[in-house]
């Protein structure tokens, strides 16, 4: 992908900045862990400091430090899954701010002014986005819904300009659950939208579907969505997961796993993840990961990890953290060299057998 | 100072490794701040991970991967002021962890074995250190036992050789309160020990006594102690505080204010401190001191700062605490070339005015 900020090459893993920070880590970190682009939260940012704030300080780039592509989200999924006393119309969104109980509204248009303000270079629309168990009848009106949607955020993109020099390009978010029929319909309705949506972004997808119906899905989608527009899926998954889904021709991912398990002690491995906080790391002087690169594995023990985590020594998360983060990168970039050479399906095949095989 | 791992300049600050690690920072950052030598706390790295790993481990500079010099204390002040239900005698002293009240006994012998475990380069002697406000009584009593139990590490340091191939040197410590002749009888009793002792280490202050006091013994201290072995003021102090305690003759200093502080958001400058808390920083574009060089004020505003607070970001306190040492090492480096190029006097009164004339 081409930004004004430079060339992003695909499959690619966007780390969570919620706040615009990567939890525990500097940007300068991020961008040494092979990160490419950061994707922050519209909701969270709107809540604190607020956009009033982001737009003095000249966007969100200036605001956290990091000159890479951004991606922020339109805050749909995060009214629905943190605040409280949502009520959802035809116009919008009224809800209840998770940390204080304020009353805000967000609609179409608002996403897009607010992102606007933001300055993310991958901009998205607001959706709704129901649970994973939610009923049929419930995954079409958010589809109706976010179809409709889909089109007054395009009218208000078209409608604004950028606001700090630099193009922003909109995502469209294909809903309709684990439903071949609904998925179908979402992905036609926005394909009539028209070339100026940049990319499609799979949404309604992790939210508690079992994970056979998520590849079902995404198999579909493979055979639906056009094949030169990047394919985002959002907030999956493990690294099983990417890889699989990587096979199903999507682009791009975020997640929290890797940085929120870090801080929960749980390292990613080649061979699954283990728990430092294990007591039989206690004594392993062993990298957590062997001929890892990541500041973590080059510096430190098992032992020491694990003795920072139960002396809560904010070190320990950081340097989980970035362990973590590392491991997803490097296999993005792994996965980038193996489909370049051609050998994707025999990699993939080994990462699986290895990753899916055996415990660390 | 010289040592096997290279020469450290006078006067120093010590940032404080409790548990091995410099609370949220990484080694390499440290030294990148500027820090010569690092200490650490034997009470508490017996208690986590305790000594049989450590002994294992190979000692702490590998444990903690720093291979600068380390100071590790005896226990003594941690008993003291942390451990509950001590019980103290001539032979030692008896207590309860204050994690988990398990019961421990820590002697003069010990005190020094468990330093030769930890293989720091510097070591200090066990002492007695009553509260700042204990009865001359009290500090008589202390004074015996610390320098009778001086003798004791003396002798075991004696008969006991490094574990690692480096040498080790032994701190003796000063006690006697506020009290000018206590003080010159320690002197005295610790001068009398003979020249295996490497340094005098100033004990039994900042502990609650009144600043003049402070001053008024260290005033002392510059006629008794020795000019040829370095003398370190153990637990001072704010910046005003350490350029005074230079001025008085104190080559070796270390203090959690700058580190504990940082982390409830309270920032040092040249124009006194700061708390980013405040809610006047929250549109405050300027970075917390201007020109500095630290991590924090080359590449963030105070408004992000005080964000990055707010959020509970734990990037927030790795950058307040990178700034606060940032301060603290350059102002030990600017007394050092301030006092090689003979302008100390004058350098310290314009800091001193400074620091203490208006609030940034």
């Amino acid at each position: 992908m081409e930004f004004s900020r430079g060339t992003v090459t695909t499959p690619f893993f966007m780390p969570i900045g919620t706040y615009g920070a990567v939890k525990t880590l500097a940007p300068g970190e991020v961008r040494e862990l092979g990160a490419q682009v950061i994707l922050s939260n519209t909701y969270h940012l709107y809540l604190r400091p607020g956009l009033e704030l982001m737009g003095r300080f000249g966007g969100i780039h200036k605001f956290m430090g990091w000159d890479g592509p951004i991606l922020t989200d339109s805050g749909g999924f995060q009214i629905f899954s943190l605040a409280t006393l949502r009520k959802l119309d035809d116009d919008g969104v009224t809800f209840q701010s998770h940390l204080n109980g304020s009353l805000h509204r967000f609609t179409p248009e608002k996403a897009i002014d607010m992102q606007r303000v933001l300055g993310a270079d991958l901009v998205m629309v607001l959706d709704e986005c129901p649970s994973g168990d939610a009923s049929l009848a419930e995954w079409q009106e958010a589809l109706r819904r976010t179809t409709a949607w889909a089109r007054r955020c395009l009218d208000r993109f078209n409608a604004t300009e950028p606001r700090y020099g630099h193009p922003q390009n909109l995502f469209c978010i294909v809903q309709g659950g684990t439903d071949p029929q609904l998925r179908r319909q979402s992905t036609e309705a926005l394909l009539a939208l028209g070339p100026e949506v940049s990319c499609y972004a799979l949404g309604g997808v992790a939210v508690g579907e079992p994970k056979e119906e998520l590849f079902a899905t995404l198999e579909l989608m493979n055979t639906l969505l056009p094949g030169d527009k990047p394919r985002y899926l959002m907030g999956v998954g493990t690294p099983a997961d990417l890889v699989r889904a990587v096979s199903l021709g999507m682009d791009m991912f975020d997640c929290v796993l890797p940085t929120r398990n870090a801080r929960n002690g749980q390292l990613f491995t080649p061979f699954g993840t283990l728990n430092i906080r294990n007591s039989r790391y206690r004594d392993d002087f062993a990298p957590v990961q062997e001929n890892c690169d990541c500041p973590l594995c080059t510096q430190f023990s098992r032992a020491y990890l694990r003795h920072l985590f139960a002396t809560r020594e904010v070190l320990g998360l950081r340097l989980a953290t970035a362990h973590n983060l590392r491991f997803y990168l490097r296999l993005m970039a792994h996965l980038r060299t193996a489909i370049r050479e051609g050998r994707f399906q025999r990699w993939s095949r080994e990462f699986l057998s290895r990753y899916e095989g055996e415990q660390a």
